[in-house]
């Protein structure tokens, strides 16, 4: 299962949980039905209108797919975010010259909705920070990897996937936002 | 050494940091000079308009004085932030009723410079968010504590703390705010 397995992750990467959190740690398939393919693990800390933290976990190999974060309205433009490699390896792809040899493999039959192929390599220590409307996905190296998450607020019933597939599972199947004070 | 100290706590936590931010890594004693008591240790990880992260370490005992983020402007109420505990013990002090038998060991001579005594306790896992305006202390069980800073942006020379040597410490020796894009 994969929950279970990521929280095992999570506390070879010393990173602890209340027992509430446990429960609410969720994994997500994004509809697909491939998790340890296609898939994430996380926790959301904290998301108020000024801010937002997560714990995102990947299982080896596992790819979060690509997608990006819209302009809402004129107070916001979108969601800006950090990505922090607490544990494992991390390797990410945004908009830029493509890299001729790429760590991650692709899920197979899904090679389409993955365009953006210049790789970031992001081990423990290291982060990176994404404009908002940027193009990204990113796949965790042979351990699995434990990234913390730090950006402006999180609405993620309004991410836009670039596989037709998962935008179709997102208007099936509708994100309610937990957005607190 | 309070900086080479607090390292060696991250790193009992499990948490990295890269070369780079060993050297940027900052011990504070808040023009005290009695940093074990009174002082912080802190790494800021990211500070745009939009959010701030940071870690920081209390050595065993050691104290965060009395302070709050005061409201900056009309598009800015003050800094809201999240702690998080992610290693050891920390005593958090906000307003409310006092708590009878605190934890915390007041700093010798200036225990009127401590005056919200609403105890939280914050173990491994927990967390507290504070609204903005809000005084607030801390200070490290026996062993130290390191606390994952979550918040709206970081405007640290704005900070107005209860302590008027601090204050008149912070005249002499303005803080350079460093804020992202």
């Amino acid at each position: 299962m994969a929950k279970r397995e990521a929280l095992k992750i999570l506390k070879k990467a010393g990173i602890v949980l209340t027992a509430e959190e446990k429960k609410r740690f969720a994994a997500v398939d994004f509809g697909l039905g491939r998790i340890r393919e296609i898939g994430l693990e996380m926790l959301v800390y904290v998301n108020t209108p000024r801010y937002c933290a997560k714990e995102l976990v990947l299982l080896p190999r596992q790819t979060c797919p690509e997608h990006l974060h819209p302009k809402i309205d004129e107070s916001n433009p979108g969601k800006q975010e950090t990505f922090r490699c607490r544990w494992g390896i991390v390797y990410l792809y945004v908009p830029g010259p493509p890299t001729p040899k790429i760590h991650a493999r692709l899920p197979k039959g899904k090679e389409d909705c993955f365009k953006v192929r210049h790789e970031i390599v992001l081990r423990p220590g290291q982060q990176y920070t994404l404009a908002p409307e940027t193009l990204h996905w990113f796949q965790a190296g042979p351990r699995g990897a434990v990234v913390s998450e730090f950006s402006s607020l999180s609405i993620d019933s309004r991410d836009v996937f670039t596989d037709p597939e998962i935008q179709e599972w997102r208007r099936r199947a509708p994100i309610i936002d937990e957005i607190q004070r």
